[in-house]
């Protein structure tokens, strides 16, 4: 499947039951299949009340074909196509911890994502400031169901138990965990220890990166 | 609707035709909106090549009877419920722009988020560096898709033509924007023009914010 298969579009409708099973059942009958949808009530404007429908879509013999049988549905109003948020927004490096920290991991990993996406990549910086094991883990985890996350940061002084746990399930789901140096067993559950926060969030990004050389499987165990 | 009738569930399941229109079909049968749908094949691990299905539910009358009426469609083989992507990661702030600036607008937000979280509530901060003002544009105007963006800030010494337009949609979808003080037209689209990036971070967090007392509409047109 190239790049250039995936596509998304919106669509305005009315507010009302079986929309996205109208919807889903058109793009199915195209061969096309759903990568995501979001549903939400139009909140403002000329359109409030309505229904929104965002569709990430992949594949599919005649595009717009489709989209004229979607115009058709009597429930939906306006479809518009976009470039999908791959290719807006790209991969995602996600940075979690405390807020000192989790800032200067960031400002390594967004001046080191400002030099790849110069030369045309896509690499985006998101971040969440939290405090205590439990709400820690709780986000930790969820970042193995967040769209394009690509590489966790832990950025703290002190992490462990419920967190080392959710680490290891966020690197059974595919996604390599950098930890900044600290106390606590989340050092030893990561692919990869770092003690300045700068070069933690340099190294997220340069493995994130298309372009550069650097692996974190390479280099898996080590610490700077 | 309170904000506990919003959960999330994920499942794995074949990965053969009809799987969403079978689990829309259950949703729709128990009077459950969904508001978001994320699908991916896994690509590692002991259930490589199936579906993985995330949803994003609100509402319904019995819970635990329609995750029994999902597990017992054929294609499903394991329904897992969760915490909603917006009790975990909240609101977001998104700020685009060039490298140095995004970063130094993310400290300020980072930090001032960190002191909100500490106190239970949940504010991300998510950044992309980009140039161009084609690329720009493209990323500005796909805020108004994004999940959960609730305020914008460009951070930049040069922004306009494309660029402003894209502003004008954003904020037209009811999401506020903060401009640094910066060369172009943007300055002129926006909410509230901010000379110091700290201190725009801490603005668009304060505005987020649930519990602070700032209110961007009361300050609209000002520049500080």
């Amino acid at each position: 499947m190239t790049p250039d298969s995936l596509y998304a579009i919106s669509l305005i409708a009315e507010n009302c039951p079986g929309v996205l099973r109208d919807v889903a059942s058109v793009v199915a009958a195209h061969n096309t299949n759903i990568l995501m949808v979001q549903q939400s009530i139009i909140p403002c404007g000329p359109n409030r009340g309505k229904a929104s429908l965002y569709f990430e879509l992949e594949g599919g013999e005649d595009r717009g074909l489709m989209i004229a049988d979607l115009v058709e549905l009597h429930c939906t109003e306006d479809v518009i196509t976009y470039a999908p948020f791959s290719r807006i927004f790209g991969s995602r490096v996600i940075i979690i911890g405390g807020g000192a920290q989790v800032a200067q991991v960031a400002m390594g990993a967004v001046n080191e994502a400002d030099r790849h996406n110069i030369r045309g990549e896509r690499i985006s910086v998101d971040t969440i400031p939290l405090v205590g094991e439990d709400d820690l883990a709780q986000a930790v985890e969820a970042v193995a169901r967040l769209p394009r996350a690509s590489i966790l940061v832990l950025a703290g002084s002190l992490m462990g138990g419920e967190i080392s746990s959710a680490v290891d399930r966020v690197r059974q789901a595919g996604i390599p965990v950098i930890a900044l140096k600290m106390a606590g067993t989340v050092p030893k559950h990561a692919d990869l220890v770092v003690t300045d926060p700068i070069q933690a969030g340099v190294f997220a990004v340069m493995h994130v990166s298309g372009k550069a050389v650097f692996d974190i499987y390479r280099v898996r165990g080590q610490e700077f």
